[in-house]
């Protein structure tokens, strides 16, 4: 069975977290930065809003129970939560979210965990959020109007825009640092929709260049917000090597772990 | 808290293993395969060999109490064990392990989670063992001669490759699939020592067209021997949003958890 040897970042977000284990991608960035100090647990899910997302969450979250139990359990770090590019679908749309709900539902993800009273109330858990990318209509108008049968476009740019908004209004109420994927993709385009397609496969996924602005967005977060967290500030749980022959100590009894980060 | 929602994927190792969650290694393509299904927990340690990877594994492994406990960890359903590059150093070196010590170290990782008796048993976890890759002596005596102080090479070409024949060795003894890492590079490369730069970076160390043979490997080792553990066959753990809205049951109540993986 898998021990508790490494606290986690955990990324809870719909197919743009998902698929940011791809190569290039800002949990397969993360993975490789944090090795051997932290583990990148994705709980991106495709297609999800934050309706869905809600009891989900609080599944992938263990209940603190106030008995040392609660020592068995990873600490979540780092999360990051990522929504709004299902949830600004449009009304016909059964992944549509109304913004005022989305607004809400965001609040509620984020109260799970900081919210004293919650039964997963984290207060060592750093929250980032992310706001969803632009959307390129042109680009994921002709996506669905080349499938079988052709369906309508099912994103505006515009709306879309607007659940932007919604996510640095929750990061303000909070006082959450707020990666701004929507104006960092918006401005290096150049402000133009069309041209988009330089970070966005299909009008609505972020590539890998997308996602080196975003891993450095998220960097530059910590960097300014939780330096300590930075990932060369960080011990490794299990010493370097080089450290291991010139202490015989550890090498002879069980090896010594770096236990600051579970206090 | 981080909770128990996926079974895991453990990659035990050295530096070959810890940076295979860069860009295109196997860790990186595993998390990517089986995103929602297993997480992947790399534990791969640059500079060890067996001997100090011994008391870290027993570290990284629940043990088992045979009460309820037990139910709050993953299960590791899949565990590579990747060692040989390290304790092939020369006798000089203080990675050095002797070839008798290093079979005999390995096959204490294995009877780690194989041997009915250990603490950290676990019938359920299917063991992998891939071999080192063949040592380009010519770039790794370049590397370390051009360091400051210059150093001797601390590898030789045929001492690793009774290490890879060691581990072909254990895994026969335990009749464990091996996934033959030093076999398809040398082939891979011609047989011509000098040619190896096709696959390692720097005479010892894998890059992203190695990894993609190495996943390949690993994905032909499942299909044959656990066709049921390939990516496409487990189910997600969280339904597929399109189950969601053609399940409106789903959707009220606390979403439906896949449970066949931790029966």
């Amino acid at each position: 069975m898998n021990g508790y040897v490494q606290d986690v970042i955990m990324l809870l977000g719909d197919s743009l977290t998902q698929g940011a284990s791809d190569a290039g991608g800002f949990a397969q960035k993360l993975s490789y930065a944090y090795n051997r100090k932290l583990d990148v647990v994705n709980r991106g899910l495709s297609g999800y809003n934050t309706k869905w997302a809600i009891p989900v969450f609080t599944q992938c979250l263990a209940r603190r129970t106030g008995t040392h139990a609660d020592g068995l359990f990873p600490k979540v770090q780092l999360l990051t939560l990522w929504f709004g590019a299902n949830d600004a679908c449009l009304e016909h749309s059964p992944q549509h979210v109304p913004l005022a709900d989305f607004a809400e539902n965001l609040d509620t993800l984020v109260r799970a965990v900081r919210a004293p009273g919650s039964a997963h109330y984290a207060p060592w858990t750093r929250v980032v959020l992310l706001t969803p990318p632009p959307v390129n209509t042109r680009q994921r108008g002709a996506d669905l109007a080349a499938r079988d049968p052709p369906r309508a476009c099912d994103r505006d740019f515009e709306v879309t825009r607007q659940y932007a908004q919604a996510v640095r209004e929750v990061g303000a109420r909070h006082r959450l640092p707020v990666v701004d994927v929507w104006t960092m993709l918006w401005e290096g385009c150049g402000k133009e929709e069309a041209k988009l397609d330089k970070y966005l496969s299909d009008g609505l996924h972020t590539n890998a260049e997308a996602h080196a602005l975003i891993y450095d967005g998220l960097m530059k977060v910590i960097a300014e917000r939780w330096p300590e967290f930075s990932p060369e500030r960080l011990p490794m749980v299990f010493p370097p090597w080089d450290q291991v022959i010139t202490n015989p100590s550890l090498e002879k009894r069980v090896l010594f772990k770096e236990a600051s980060l579970r206090d």
